[in-house]
């Protein structure tokens, strides 16, 4: 199984405490020290909509590369993918959202607005050589809108694998989704994929995400983004909460034979330190009971 | 699908303010407005040990019956038993646990010790015309052993029915079991009950609960326990946590298709008039995010 960290972006976007950048490439840094193969450092948006991420730049030219790992770094306009070309980083997570009202709260574009911009980013990105992951928010449900077109997800997905994307994101940003459409959309999103790795993010808002991360396990999918301490959250969704956490992840996965070759005893310590640092109790779960004595 | 409410039970038994008959009461009551079919009542253990059970007689007396509903109470010795056919119960659960260690901390006894007692108890309850419901804490694992020797666990399934009881009840009491190990226990369980109904009764400690209840599901199971806000835990279990919550798990079960017959709506409103009373937040989720308006 391959997990995707996503704490230093999808995890502290939403902070409202300004974490030093230095802390955030330590994090980083002890993250993949932890066996993380991927991690997403941070997100290219403007610094008046997403202050905390105003020192992407800085955070990605500042950590410490180890080979076999992918750092990456999420965009949602072309202006992001240029400073992210720019920031020397070789993958890019591209990703615009599924849902017409989020898309406007979020990327300030309408959902046909946002697809030209999308195909603008996936062609910056791969003139310029980077690997390119390609996501889709809300794909499970919004909470303005309720349910999303599953036809919709499943055309985003055909039209992204067309612009000659390198893998696929499907994003369930409100915690929405349940086992049964997970299913339902992976089963149809795997033919298409044909052999693009297909990477399901999944939030633990309503309780589900360990359950939805299974039953997409069950259809093939093997890559997962989670976040450290079970932080994260959009700052453009009411009621959004925390990815399912990564310690709580590989607790699980491990439990049921799969290997993540990553050391759960330093995750948590990791957890547990960000969690100091930000002064209040993380959602992440086996970070309270799990002792490795 | 069939939901036990146990937060009056699971879930009052830790909490520090003694809540009022009253209360206890009208909630029990409202559960059932909502379409809860059973209900756990109050347990019957020493007052000493858990002062919060010490109304068990007047709960049960108090709370007006409404036909088609089983309301139980839990005892863990033959003095329980004898209080709850006392108090006029036509349906008892009995319980003892798999772990020699807990069952010393939270009864009193050995485990060949709860065993013979064990016995007494479904012999008293058979003979007083009760229904009976056998249950196994710490099925899963253990807080303070570790493994829970399967076979051991079989064993003690294999004794309960021997006695004659009615329903069987294995318990995740620590909120450690995985989707692999349910399924593994579960199906070697279903051939031995033949018809009897099984219970799951899951913690979501680790964050694994409601994937937990999928997995038996996928086996056959179809009777849960949960708890109104995701109350509840062990006080003699370290680190204990809440119940899977009725009102995320009729969430969730209604998103997949399965009709659970309670109207969550009630629910939720019931959960969030005990975290007002109890001032604070309790673990539930979906009470914090759907919106029924």
């Amino acid at each position: 199984m391959i997990i995707e960290e996503q704490g230093p972006r999808d995890g502290f976007q939403v902070e409202a405490i300004q974490i030093p950048t230095e802390l955030k490439i330590k994090w980083i840094e002890d993250a993949v020290s932890a066996g993380v193969k991927r991690v997403q450092m941070s997100s290219f948006v403007h610094p008046k909509l997403v202050p905390q991420m105003a020192d992407a730049e800085a955070v990605c030219a500042g950590v410490s590369k180890q080979s076999g790992v992918v750092y990456s770094g999420l965009v949602l306009n072309v202006k992001g993918v240029e400073r992210a070309v720019k920031a020397g980083l070789t993958h890019v997570a591209i990703s615009m959202s599924a849902s017409d009202t989020h898309s406007r709260k979020n990327a300030n574009k309408s959902l046909s607005e946002a697809l030209v911009e999308f195909s603008e980013m996936a062609k910056i990105a791969k003139e310029a050589g980077l690997v390119v992951r390609a996501g889709i928010q809300c794909a499970f449900g919004c909470r303005y809108e309720g349910n999303i077109s599953e036809e919709y997800v499943l055309e985003l997905v055909k039209k992204h694998l067309d612009l000659g994307i390198d893998e696929l994101s499907l994003a369930d940003s409100t915690g929405m989704a349940n086992p049964v459409q997970v299913k339902r959309i992976i089963n149809q999103v795997v033919p298409l994929a044909r052999n693009l790795p297909i990477f399901l993010h999944l939030h633990d808002t309503e309780g589900k995400g360990i359950a939805n991360m299974l039953a997409a396990i069950d259809c093939g999918v093997n890559h997962f983004d989670t976040a450290f301490g079970g932080l994260g959250g959009c700052p453009f969704i009411k009621g959004a909460t925390g990815n399912i956490a990564t310690e709580d992840v590989v607790h699980c996965l491990e439990q049921m034979g799969y290997e993540t070759h990553i050391n759960n005893q330093k995750m948590i310590a990791l957890a547990k330190e960000v969690e100091a640092f930000l002064g209040r109790k993380l959602p992440g779960k086996v970070k309270e009971v799990v002792s490795f004595d």
